[in-house]
Parts: structure tokens; C-alpha cells; sequence
């Protein structure tokens, strides 16, 4: 088979040919079932939990080393697991990605991510200490500054959230949690640094 | 096969035999893996959105017209579906189960329950009429006062957690979001009335 004729790489979690989409028996939406076995997959919001970390008045950053957005810069966030709570999920991510023991301070946003069925819950946290190292999926680490912050290489609109949301609670241990943006903030593709921050 | 002999039953979302354990590539953990063509079952934390609903000084519960719990009241919540923000799925149960619509003042608490794998995301809101109904899956809706709530009859713990923090915030418009409660809240099975409220 020519490069041409071959069909799109199929991930690991890409469902198979035999899941048909039909409506199984006391549901009222369309899921996929596996024509061979019956087995209804039950596709659900995934939830990535994630903190904006601070070290004195720098945050921390990893520059991702696997795709999406491989090269670019991301806050410690990742897929929580079964068995675990929100608050453990970002302490992991902090450690996975950054070799980072973290202290939640407490809950900075709740982003809901419609189109791609993703619920981000972010922290404000501190670092137990300045040490940080590059986990397996991250190729830098570093601790910037307000005015370092590389704005045009962050990897995703909601980090660019976080962090403005992040700076609007600067000083203040009392706040409500944010959700998502409106306004200039809510249209941050290609990321940049928004107005006012 | 007599009944003694049957197997428990299978529901649709339980993975069948030919899913098993074991490490993909790329991966640090077991997943199921199905036998026949390969795909990775990735099961992560299901998000369950609800409120909080008052009309003046009554709050709305809904009683289970299914398992689990059945016969049991609640609060209007359940699974979160791909394509809807947190904001969306609260609403959306409201209608389903109270036929209710509900206007989201702010977010109430963010639960894990790390066990059964799931992370309940609570707001609080205002009944826009007090026009409510039954739903499908409830058996009875009603508007209770604080001092009618069905306390031994709610049906999991984390609506007896929702009450108890509501009930602080009465009267207040800024407050931090709640996460799982620590002492006497924390074990509430069965449910009770908790101390102090």
C-alpha cells in the first residue's frame, strides 16, 4: 500500500470499526457498542487537573517534549486517574512533569472545554522548594518571572486563562472560582498575552 | 441454570472477558485492553454536575425513581456528557429529572470521590418558577424547608455534604468553593443531619 492509500494512524484509544453508534436500551443518546460483544462505550467528559505554581514571585512553566504542542510552553496538568481526587491529580502532574512537590493553596478555576469533552480544574499552588527537573514528557522546566512569561509560545488557550486568572488573585487569599472566559480573554488562539494583565 | 448459579449481571458498561489488564506502550499504567482487536479502555473519572436549587427560602430534592437508591431523595445532578460545559450538564439535569429550570448563581463545591472514580461539580441556584415536575427518573420532586429536609432519607453522602455547605452561604454572595469536608461531614453513611447546621 502506497503512502498515499494508507488510512490515518489509529490510536490506542480510537475506537475500532466494530463500535456502531445506536442508542442502547434505557438511554435516549446515540453511544458506541461493539457489534461483536455488545459492549457499550460510555464516552464521558475527561477531567484534567493542573495548578498555577509559584516559587516567591516567579510560576513555574514546562516546555512540552510530546505532542500536541510539543516545543511549547504548559502550567503542570494533566488527565486525572481512577482512584485518585482532584487535589492528588495535580500534585502527580506537578511531580510527573516538573519533579515538583507542590502545596495547594486552593481552587483557582473550572474550565469546561465543550467541544473536546474536557473539564479542566486548576490550583493555585506553591512550590516546597525551587528544586524542579524535566519529567519524561517535559524538555525544560523554568521559573519565570511575570514579564518573562512567553506568551506567544504557551500551548493552549487555557493556560493563557489560568495564568491571567492567576494574576487577578495576586494578594488576595479570599476569591471566587473563575470559569470561563468571555470577552478578549475567551478568544486566546493563537495564544498571546491578553489586554490588562 | 438455577438462580443460585447465575452469574451477577452483566450491565452494558461493564467491559466484557475478552478485555484484559495490561500495560500499553507509552503508557505507566494497566489498562483494559481488548483481547480480539487491541483497543485501550482508557477508564478515567466520570464528572457528575448538580445544584443546589432554591425558590425563596426552599430547597428543591427529587426523589429516585432508580438504583442505585431508589425510594431515596436527592439533589437534581448526574453524568456530564461530552459537548456541554459543567454550567450546561447542571442544567440540563435540572430539567431532567425536576423539570426545572434553573438559573446557576455560583460554583458551590467540587467532590471527589475518588473511590468509585468521580468528581461531582455542584452550583447554586435559583429556581426561575417554582414549576417543577417529575422527570423520568424521579419518583416525586418537592421544595423542602431547612427544617423539612429528609435527612435519614437522602440518598449518598455528598448531598448531605452540599446541604450542610449551602447552608453557609445563605446570605452570602462570596465565598470560596468547597472540596470534600474533613470530621463528622466527612462520614455521613448513613445519612443524618450533620452537627451544627
Amino acid at each position: 500500500m502506497s503512502e498515499v492509500e494508507r488510512p490515518p494512524p489509529r490510536l490506542p484509544w480510537d475506537p475500532p470499526d466494530n463500535f456502531k453508534k445506536r442508542v442502547p436500551d434505557g438511554d435516549n443518546r446515540e453511544r458506541l457498542v461493539c457489534d461483536d460483544c455488545q459492549f457499550v462505550l460510555y464516552q464521558n467528559p475527561k477531567i484534567v487537573a493542573g495548578s498555577v505554581v509559584t516559587w516567591e514571585d516567579k510560576i513555574l512553566l514546562a516546555r512540552r517534549a510530546i505532542e500536541p504542542r510539543k516545543g511549547y510552553w504548559t502550567l503542570p496538568a494533566g488527565y486525572m486517574e481512577i482512584g485518585e481526587t482532584t487535589e492528588q491529580a495535580a500534585q502527580r502532574e506537578a511531580v510527573e512533569e516538573a519533579c515538583a512537590t507542590i502545596e495547594i493553596d486552593r481552587l483557582l478555576a473550572v474550565y469546561s472545554i465543550a467541544r473536546i469533552g474536557q473539564v479542566q480544574i486548576m490550583y493555585r499552588a506553591r512550590l516546597a522548594s525551587p528544586d524542579i527537573a524535566c519529567g519524561p514528557e517535559s524538555a525544560e522546566v523554568g521559573l519565570f518571572r511575570w514579564d518573562e512569561i512567553p506568551w506567544e509560545n504557551l500551548a493552549f488557550p487555557t493556560v493563557v486563562w489560568a495564568l491571567a486568572h492567576f494574576h487577578q488573585t495576586r494578594g488576595v487569599s479570599d476569591f471566587a472560582t473563575f470559569s470561563n472566559p468571555s470577552g478578549d480573554l475567551a478568544r486566546m488562539w493563537p495564544p498571546r498575552k491578553p489586554a490588562g494583565v
